[in-house]
């Protein structure tokens, strides 16, 4: 589009995934927990918003052969992914209406309580060959998982277990972050007591946080999610082995001139105290960015990434265009340029938007182009 | 699946759409604004996260013939679903990469600076019957439109004004929820003493909120979005015609019992202080129910809906469940029943989260399955 404009682009969008980054970082994983472990994935939330598909598959070529999702409908894009030869087990549990896509995609639930127990049982009675399922335990999240009472029932009812053709158990940690937790001892000894009960299965208990709590949490099988992602799990992220993957770029549509006493966005929040230079790009919170970023009378509160400088939010984030202050950099921008708005800086990104880095990769919205390198 | 299970459901959480509501929203815009202006809708963000094929469709069958997006990427999904009879203007501009999109879907590129007029009159060169196009003329909203100087070169230059063959002129308000803001007269004024200095031409400056501004504000076509889906615009709420048409439901998965010392969700934020029945619901921050909601030392913060009584969110929400106190309900809620996580509330429960009631609606994430009645 000549001279103008500079640089090809469309005004979409972009999140920039490095496949062969998540492939680095399960293989650091795995090297962490030894060949006695293996390194399932975490892929729910269409793999905390990267694409499920893509990271299925190339987790899968890194060696990965169990995927852990949220939900049946999840489950199929992944089975769909990653073919056959993979186990694929579903978080939130059987349900009557997923139940076709449970025997057609050889989905095995995570059964959460006594009563999914008995309707994963009743569904299955008929099925000739059902899926194995898992059986999570609570040890002290009070989220999902079989309370005391109701392990009482299942271990009491051999029955039912064994029409549950359980191949795995497993829990999850509360307070794994935080290394100094007495709590994650708690859990990991009630976790023993109970799973003790069962007969001997592969048990697992450790997200990527409770990866770095030892090896007495690594078991047969450990659940990396964010880790796989880039995202810093722990309160200790010195220690971490994970790089980042993700960038959310969005290209500069138009440059401004502020003169003192202009005002920007919404409400007028920002107003020009000296001459300035905006930079208008086409990424807003439809994509991700969060509102929370937007700047306050007492100053910027996100930044984004120009020519490798960080450079402040300007006035309120609307949805479809963030304003950037660009005066200090050394070169004018050019239109078709391209500014990060998430990347390396994920966690202290999300401290600013009052958030964990987690929800910033999980609201990157649809409107944004995936692309893979 | 059986007694135990109450209703039928999935895991998967539901955004119910009321069509029939959309449609009455916009019979009640138009109904404001009268015959002699034409009500557009702003559809971009995937029509504010409500589906924008199935709105587009919507508002068009309610007489709606003109429609703006953000990108060309979305003008492309909503020619394919309101037809060649409808006008469609991209209001973030044309671009290199996105010129076949705009001329194999007849989209109509909103000119916002003097560079993508430069652009766009070079792009449709050799075209034979390139599309008409808007100019989008700042009036001190400083995101995106034509400068003072760049109006200059635009005005001055009839060959280039020829070229773009526009249609429609527009600029955009910032302060419109605030009847009482002067800004809202002086961006008026600009409007009028800019645009009378290009050929007449239909002229648009008012959102859903700039609508209430009153008729000096409705020119030949208003342009509203977050009034079309329930969501209120300015800071007096009563005026307002709408009403809502989004409901986000989750699944109860568990119910549990919690003793007093129970502790609840990452970090163990809560502690029961008594006896307490908790709801485990199928929806958490990647479906967009905000870390925001997350209850505090101080109690909670973001509340859900269940058998038409307010139940607040217990602990951190996490990435696919979301807690619920539901001790105080006269019924012991069943497996399966839905509870509401966004509806009639959005401006409480924007404010709970700190954000916008914009934000909540298009962080509904892609895992929610779309419902339309």
């Amino acid at each position: 589009m000549s001279a103008h404009s500079g640089p090809s682009f469309s005004t979409r969008p972009v999140l920039r995934v490095n496949l062969k980054t998540v492939k680095q970082n399960y293989n650091n994983l795995q090297g962490l927990v030894g060949k006695k472990t293996k390194v399932a994935a975490s892929v729910k939330a269409d793999a905390y918003g990267l694409g499920a598909a893509r990271i299925g598959r190339t987790l899968y070529g890194a060696g990965c052969r169990t995927f852990f999702v949220a939900t049946a409908g999840e489950g199929k894009i992944v089975r769909e992914a990653v073919g056959e030869n993979a186990t694929i087990y579903v978080l939130n549990g059987p349900a009557p209406r997923d139940l076709t896509l449970f025997f057609g995609n050889q989905l095995k639930p995570v059964i959460n309580s006594i009563l999914q127990a008995y309707a994963w049982a009743e569904a299955t009675e008929n099925v000739k060959r059902p899926p194995f399922s898992a059986i999570h335990i609570d040890t002290g999240m009070n989220r999902l998982g079989f309370s005391d009472e109701e392990f009482e029932k299942l271990v009491t009812n051999k029955k039912l277990f064994e029409r549950l053709k359980v191949d795995h158990v497993m829990s999850h940690l509360a307070c794994a972050p935080d290394n100094k937790s007495a709590y994650n001892k708690e859990q990991l000894q009630k976790f023993r007591k109970q799973s003790s009960r069962l007969p001997v299965l592969p048990l697992s208990i450790a997200n990527t946080a409770g990866i770095y709590l030892g090896d007495a949490y690594h078991f047969q099988m450990v659940r990396p999610g964010i880790g796989l992602y880039g995202g810093m799990a722990t309160d200790n992220i010195g220690q971490e082995v994970s790089e980042p993957v993700a960038s959310l770029m969005a290209p500069v549509l138009q440059i401004r001139d502020l003169q003192p006493g202009d005002k920007l966005g919404y409400n007028s929040t920002f107003v020009a105290q000296k001459n300035l230079s905006v930079a208008i790009v086409g990424a807003g919170y439809a994509d991700g960015i969060p509102v929370n970023w937007s700047s306050t009378e007492k100053g910027p509160i996100g930044h984004a990434t120009l020519q490798k400088k960080r450079v402040p939010i300007l006035g309120r984030v609307s949805m479809d265009l963030t304003a950037l202050d660009v005066t200090y950099l050394k070169k004018k921008p050019r239109i078709g340029d391209w500014a990060e708005l998430l990347g390396d800086n994920l966690e202290s990104d999300a401290k600013a938007a009052q958030t964990i880095n987690y929800e910033l990769l999980t609201n990157i919205g649809s409107r944004v182009r995936r692309e893979y390198v």
